[in-house]
């Protein structure tokens, strides 16, 4: 029997990344990435991408089933767009609609990447074979996104744009994205140089990038240690939280600052310890996401299972 | 076609309630009362249940179905009872196939009591005829309770326990009930009522009443009503999390504390206009919990439904 593979699409403001997605093994081939601002210039974005789903499927005429992830809010039966930030254009297509009548012999699943993500890991992470049927997936990034994975399916709550967890409140009388996310986040990191009287590897001219962040504390780096216990306190208190709202008690953490997961996770544990009683705490796991850059790509193919 | 009865058991930690309830009208006949605390100090919790529920069968042989409400947590499937606090000693009870194995032609369906009342205002509400498929239930009493109706059904969450945001971070460092439970709120109130120099009616020798409170924010208390601000605050700070992370936007307030629901809605709305955006304030409902003294009841009759 041959192989299933099915396209997967990742749609963001800067890429749209595609590829051909092997079911089994998770290998990706015929890999293509677009430019996101080329394609919202010709004015035709949903055509193009329609053109380079031909492209693809034209190249691979096994595949029938194709999965696309969007950086936005989609109707509860995931077949338009509602809000998609970064391409406000295309805000209100009936996308499914749409690439149906030009692909009658193809099925197309739409999701929130951050929704599609957390199901890429159900099916395609290096542990799937441990993993639970039931997790919280934290995605950090620009903002802070999420999902909830539940009986292995994703949880679209009420109105289909469950799990928001940037947007509860936090500290200071912000949502939580507004103290850690990226832009926030270094906000915060310059601040606290400028404030710091200690050593430090941090530049003090305003210039610091989480990248120089996660370097230091690799080092040893005693400011950059502190910002890090911050995020981590401000993310601990969420997942309390979420914790018991879901009573889900594995949570991954994603996305490009989850390389700073070894040193935000001390004081997420410490939050944890604080609010939660022992018997959820002995059960409480909190991983990193093991997909990384493919996430995107692999999770939007898992909407084809 | 004779109507459809169920049979109702609220277990609480006080009393015991139990009446047959019509499926149509919620009309409840047969109402008994027991004592708990007589029940416990018999060690025979179980069996004096039992013994109750075989009275009301034999009075009432139409009835197939009985629905029990219990204050505590419950295994997923339903059938064992993992904690009830107020009555330890059944803790780890296997009910469903004890009561089974005496009532053979019946059927019983066990859940939380915060629950069953949630699931109660959709089937007996008076405004059933327009109440949504998704909602919250937030019940404040001695702490606070909460479930979610999701697709007319209750929200199991993971593990079989989601909704307790009486045990969320709040403020103080404290869990929103070990900040606005009932006991905490006379703390509250005492509290506010030492440091007090204007005009109140509210006494000052530490014996504030929640009725009390009520009272006096009716008659237009300054004091008072400043203490159902703070408790409205907390109260507003944690649905707004709610809303982010399940995506349901009608709020139904229940419990023994509702009856403050009119001085408690102006702080909510305030924190609801703070932190939620415009697409969410326009849909979102705040109400008052319509089943009064019998949601409990009539919450676990609804679960035979």
């Amino acid at each position: 029997m041959a192989t299933t593979e099915y396209l997967g699409i990742d749609v963001g403001g800067t890429g749209v990344k595609m590829g051909i997605v092997n079911a089994e093994t998770g290998n990706i081939t015929n890999f293509q990435s677009y430019d996101t601002a080329t394609w919202r210039e010709s004015k035709h974005f949903v055509e193009r991408l329609a053109d380079a789903i031909a492209l693809q499927l034209y190249q691979h005429k096994n595949v029938k089933k194709v999965g696309i992830g969007l950086p936005g809010i989609l109707t509860r039966d995931r077949k338009t767009l509602i809000e998609i930030t970064a391409i406000p254009e295309i805000d209100g297509t009936p996308l499914v609609e749409i690439l149906n009548e030009r692909f009658t012999d193809h099925e197309f699943f739409l999701e929130n990447d951050a929704n599609a993500a957390a199901l890429g890991e159900f099916y395609f992470s290096p542990e799937k074979d441990v993993m639970p049927e039931n997790y919280i997936f934290i995605t950090l990034g620009t903002g802070v996104g999420g999902a909830a994975i539940l009986d292995k399916k994703i949880f679209l709550g009420g109105d289909g744009n469950a799990m928001e967890p940037g947007h509860v409140p936090s500290r200071n009388g912000r949502v939580l994205e507004r103290n850690v996310g990226k832009k926030e986040l270094l906000m915060l990191a310059n601040d606290m140089r400028t404030a710091w009287r200690g050593k430090t590897v941090l530049p003090s001219d305003g210039s610091i990038s989480t990248t120089g962040l996660v370097v230091a504390a690799e080092e040893g780096d005693e400011l950059a240690i502190a910002i890090w216990n911050e995020v981590g306190d401000m993310l601990g208190e969420m997942l309390v939280g979420l914790i018991r709202i879901l009573d889900i008690k594995t949570i991954l953490i994603g996305g490009g600052l989850s390389a700073s997961f070894d040193f935000i996770l001390p004081n997420i544990s410490k939050q944890l310890d604080y609010w939660l009683t022992p018997a959820y705490l002995e059960n409480v796991q909190i991983k990193k996401a093991l997909l990384g850059n493919d996430a995107g790509l692999l999770g939007a193919a898992s909407l084809c299972f």
